[in-house]
């Protein structure tokens, strides 16, 4: 008999799985952990099937899971509903970074443990963000569907295309993902860098960017914290959301946030669907409020195929940047985050516990990090 | 009477023109020269008629023009034949970067000058490049059209998604654009940066890149010359190309040496079209040769509907990133290019010839730049 169950929840691979062995994050390939796991005496199940709760077969799974993996490209949504009916959980790992599908609260009261794989893929998203970035201002796609699509009509193109170097952007937070932004765009000699954020940049991070700008651009002092979230997002041609989802962040982006944007900037999201309000985003791009909203997330996943954000657009077609949730996931990340995975069933198999600390999210009944708002 | 001619020739605004008055690259806005070259007693006269030879408008202004005034997007093929038919010729201007258009042996014959606004769109182009990188190593485009198109599979985007992160970009050429490319690069961590020019960068531009590439990502010696053209290729995940078009750089990008090429890998060429040849590359991208082709520049321009490069794709839908020529023209870059030409017009008009040294690139019967494959 298994010493207990661990529970893995990924997205389907199906023709792609076989095709491509690196696409260690689908359900087909299981980050390839079922030696790792078999090999410690676990039983290793594996669904794709966690919608809706309570008759999903992640739910028909809980009553004696101790383990559930997964990720937050594809996410079984841990409730406090679920964790009721999940008596004997021990651990939650998110295979990625992000671990807003868990009620951490709620896992606390269970001192269940919250654990993440830090820093796997937070170049990968840092790289979408100016992907994004670049595509928005550049005036890409409705370029790029001219070209395929016949004709040639440089000056409708160009209306609305404008160079990076000399915009200001900014991001909402500046921990692992948002600082690796800030990095990148020095190179294309921005006006500013502005950020918003609980604490301050360490100083030796400031240090790097503004002698990075120096040495680049000559221009010095190349970033800035700003207290007011409104007065930052109005200074902005583009404004770039990196933080965590949590209570203080949820719905952040609101029509009443958004309503202080320019109307020419854009706002790329590659951090949580849910710090903003959906409907409020399609609407503002609809109307003009900003000139578009892009990135990979969205408040549910699998986004509907009627999802407000797969429709909407400005007037130029070119306000529109989404991806499904895909920044995180490249088959460069997939090897990093299931390495990271191995990791941390290897220290809690051994009953060794030695975490990484930055991989911890809750642990002991508390939390170990004050990222997910948990701050004065 | 006037003292003399100034054609213009620029691509149509039609309502854009009117919507957006920076956009002073096309017809109606001139390039905001008017007044300038009547106050110096000269004629102007504007057309985008300049095709076919010898029947298009521009043919019929050629036998009293002066001055030439045409953009790389748009441009007025100055051929021997048409120089020919102006004898009163004296000057060609490029607004903007790359005079591939006109026929500078010719107009050495006929000492007639050839001037651009160097510099004018470096930082645009080198923007493009890295969009249409990151465009392609991170599966955007097919991406895109999921979210947009309906539909969530993950697996099938992140199959052929890479990190910039660890992969080696080489550009052909390394000068204003190449070595802006190598600068906004560096901060992306990749494995190694190559080059292959005709001289080595300064030292001072590779000291800037190790201090940057130390800075961001602790490691040193980032960026190398490689002598062999095919053997830089060969390595490289990403083959960018930032070198002019010339008797040396025609064609160069042909079936045998895109067959040197990782099949993974991505072609991107913002320089000008006829450095690669049109059908080697669409045939190489749909036989899978390489990965994909993306880029802004045409051996044709305007490209004709039925062009290869509208339609060669690779079998997942992300290898074609195509845009019209439209990356070094931007709402900045043409303010820009707008203020060189009126510079140059100014010292032409003054009889001070004071034009900026860079900006000059054949005078008094001469080339005065080795960029356009003068070198030995």
């Amino acid at each position: 008999m298994a010493k207990g169950k661990v529970l893995l929840v990924l997205y389907e691979g199906k023709d792609s799985a076989k095709e491509e062995p690196r696409l260690l994050g689908c359900i087909e390939n299981e980050l390839g952990i079922r030696k790792l796991v078999e090999d410690a005496g676990y039983e290793l199940v594996t669904t794709t099937n966690k919608d809706p709760e309570p008759t999903s077969q992640v739910d028909k799974e809980l009553a004696d899971t101790e383990i559930i993996i997964t990720t937050p490209f594809y996410p079984a949504y841990v409730t406090a509903s679920r964790i009721a009916k999940a008596p004997k959980l021990k651990m939650c790992i998110t295979a990625g970074v992000g671990s807003d599908h868990v009620d951490l609260d709620a896992a606390n009261k269970r001192n269940i443990s919250v654990l993440e794989v830090t820093g796997s893929n937070v170049q990968s998203v840092a790289e979408h963000v100016m992907m994004t970035i670049l595509v928005f201002i550049r005036n890409f796609i409705p370029s790029h569907q001219m070209a395929v699509g016949g004709g040639w009509d440089i000056a409708a193109c160009a209306k609305h295309e404008y160079d990076l170097e000399g915009k200001v952007v900014a991001t909402v937070g500046a921990g692992r993902i948002g600082y690796r932004v800030l990095e990148r765009l020095v190179a294309f000699n921005p006006k500013k860098l502005l950020y918003y954020d609980y604490q301050p940049l360490p100083q030796e991070a400031v240090d790097k960017l503004n002698q990075a700008s120096k040495l680049f651009n000559g221009t010095d002092n190349i970033v800035e914290r700003v207290e007011n979230l409104e007065d930052m997002v109005a200074e902005a041609d583009i404004v770039t959301i990196n933080c965590p989802l949590h209570a203080q962040s949820k719905g952040l982006f609101n029509k009443q946030l958004i309503s202080k944007m320019k109307p020419t900037a854009y706002l790329v999201n590659t951090a949580r669907g849910a710090i903003c309000v959906a409907e409020d985003v399609a609407e503002a791009v609809k109307n003009g409020t900003i000139a578009g909203y892009g990135g990979d997330v969205w408040n549910v996943q699998p986004a509907p195929d009627n999802h407000p954000w797969r429709s909407m657009d400005n007037s130029w077609h070119g306000g529109n940047a989404m991806t499904p949730h895909i920044s995180g996931t490249s088959l460069d990340a997939q090897k990093r985050y299931a390495d990271g995975v191995k990791q941390i069933l290897t220290a809690y198999f051994t009953g060794k516990h030695d975490y990484r600390p930055q991989d911890v999210i809750v642990i002991n009944g508390d939390y170990a990090t004050k990222s997910y708002g948990q701050r004065k």
